[in-house]
């Protein structure tokens, strides 16, 4: 280095991300072996051992989404891409697409949808619900779609839809289905095989502990031979599944550059999760759940989401009356440095969205969250 | 944790990638500093200390690409991301789209922008040619498009096209310029406002020293009004210039969740070539283009472009008669670990693709990379 370059300034100082505790959605807390990976030497996305890792990754994932004869493999993406992925690929111009539209993440979809050309039918129900088995079939049934699109684990809402009736319904009228479980894939089972599911996204910053960047897929037989079949290619180029799955899976032939450090990192947060195996975690987070329920409800405060229809990992508890919310984040964050996150669209200034995930699902965390969550109401007056 | 966890098996072994010297078209070797900023803790995806980490990066990019009204953003998603988001916000259906077309990554965004319904206007010349002044003129003025597209510095071929005369043109007949820079930034000039690009892509892993897995982008205010003014909106979603814009720039309003981990990394790569001073750092390359230039003539290897229209940091090196270039590659990698690239399309089994990128843009590795070279072409029965 030359005595120009080391006088020369360092503009906009040295990185230095404050230490937070992440009980919102997501991202969650990544898990320290994941960081390490993150920092190992990168090699070409077309090496050998680059082929392994992508590899390696296909199989752990088949473990987390609950699939034998299911294709999967990772979209250079975020969870978003993932969703954008589903549609660009199986949504095509025209498509009439029967949407289960109870949350944000179905209205994303649906967007998504229309901007892809699809004839969308939606049915809707507040935000926070679930459909049961009878009105799943019905909708299903009277609209006859060819694509059905439900959301797994509402992360705007805090809501669980069981998607197995869905499923079933839908392949009774030769449709596939896409199941949104950005929010479920690691914390709670998603069961791609038995549900049925066709065609799965998902994310790395939720319950897989890995920070975002990626949005792992999981494709049915079924969706398999449709995208062979697909004479027309996807609108989109880069989220082409055709030939994404033809650079991970088959000929390993070029697509695009993989972002070699991040499925370094998924690499490890699957490898963690096989340790300890997935239904323990999965186990883990409701046991955590539990408590925390518990716990909060012991501070007078109530579930937005019924016991029965809950996400383990993610919480969305009622904002107290008289409470102003975005003042307890903005308490949790100044002080203990505690993210959680507030509701939006027809939830805003109603619930908190309090995430439970990875090494933050502990006894001791969820106490911790407790105290903190309990001082911070006090100190906005609530009375508890 | 239990005992039954201890006793978990680790299905895969440990992460453990083999050190290789990315001597390839990218990724390219990554900073040291740049490993530890990927491995800081990450914070939510709308913290106020990520928003400022956004606003860092934009600023650093400006100097990376030589603008000061034009606006910077980062795409969540490589460089053909970034591509597909200049070709799905700037070419609607119908639109006259005139390329520039001598490599791969001018098909590229062919094939892109036939998928978005473009009428595409080809200038087809050979791989490794470029365009003159009054070629680009005629070419623009004959076709009057509403876009055109080149190719700053082709990765496939190794040639640098000169963009003023193309963007004056285009403005002359009132058309925006899509600048392919994904080879260019960080390690040639790409003088965004100098030249008149509207709207310029790029990628991490090459100039920048940085894994991939983001693509930086340029847009004038041109390109700013352009977008405003669109009414109806993107077919992607996921690549939404206005979105991503407000949600990197203005209202902040969450539109997905980024990258944490890996806008460390690029804050952090921009922050080592600030202190390095870019105009340093062109030098640097330009110095090692020379030496290595020097150094495979005087191996009696002639370089594939002439040397008025090469790129500094991408060198495509003319195969020698009789010499397997595949056998060379996998020796270079068997051995001493370094990754070279070969040619595709017209250039398959043509040239080997040589970066001298970042920190391997030194007269040291520039002698190492031409010893093992030479070895690696006599081993081959190569005599020089």
């Amino acid at each position: 280095m030359s005595a120009t370059e080391q006088t020369a300034v360092m503009p906009f100082g040295t990185l230095q991300p404050p230490r937070r505790y992440l009980f919102g959605p997501g991202p969650s807390m990544v898990h320290p072996r994941v960081y390490e990976a993150l920092s190992k030497p990168i090699v070409g996305h077309l090496d050998p051992y680059f082929i392994q890792v992508m590899g390696d990754i296909q199989q752990f994932l088949k473990t987390a989404f609950g699939t034998q004869d299911g294709a999967t493999l990772v979209i250079s993406g975020t969870g978003s891409a993932g969703m954008e992925a589903a549609v660009a690929n199986f949504v095509e111009p025209g498509t009439k697409f029967a949407i289960f539209a109870n949350g944000y993440f179905s209205d994303r979809l649906t967007e998504m949808a229309k901007r892809h050309g699809a004839n969308v039918v939606r049915f809707e129900k507040a935000w926070g619900e679930t459909y049961t088995d009878d009105e799943a079939k019905e909708f299903i049934r009277r609209e006859k779609p060819k694509v059905v699109g439900y959301v797994h684990a509402e992360t705007s809402t805090g809501a669980l839809q069981s998607g197995r009736t869905i499923c079933d319904a839908a392949h009774e009228v030769g449709a596939l289905v896409i199941g949104d479980c950005v929010t479920s894939l690691g914390g709670v089972p998603v069961e791609f095989d038995r549900t049925g599911i066709d065609i799965a996204y998902s994310c790395t910053q939720k319950g897989l502990s890995c920070p975002p960047g990626l949005s792992p897929m999981a494709m049915s037989q079924r969706a398999m031979e449709f995208l062979r079949a697909r004479t027309i290619p996807s609108r989109s180029w880069y989220l082409d599944l055709k030939l994404i799955h033809d650079y991970s899976t088959v000929s390993h032939r070029y697509h695009h550059t993989a972002p070699i450090s991040m499925f370094y990192a998924l690499r490890e947060a699957l490898s963690v999760i096989a340790e300890e195996g997935i239904e323990n975690r999965w186990e883990r987070h409701r046991r955590c759940n539990k408590l925390f329920v518990k716990g909060v409800e012991g501070m007078g405060l109530s579930m937005h989401v019924p016991a029965e229809h809950r996400i383990a990992t993610l919480n969305t508890v009622c904002v107290p009356a008289g409470v102003d919310e975005a003042k307890i984040r903005k308490h949790l964050l100044d002080g203990p440095g505690i993210e959680i996150a507030g509701g939006f669209g027809p939830l805003a200034g109603k619930v908190f969205r309090i995430g439970l995930m990875g090494p933050l699902a502990t006894e001791d965390n969820v106490q911790f969250f407790l105290q903190e969550f309990n001082k911070a109401l006090r100190a906005q007056g609530h009375s508890i």
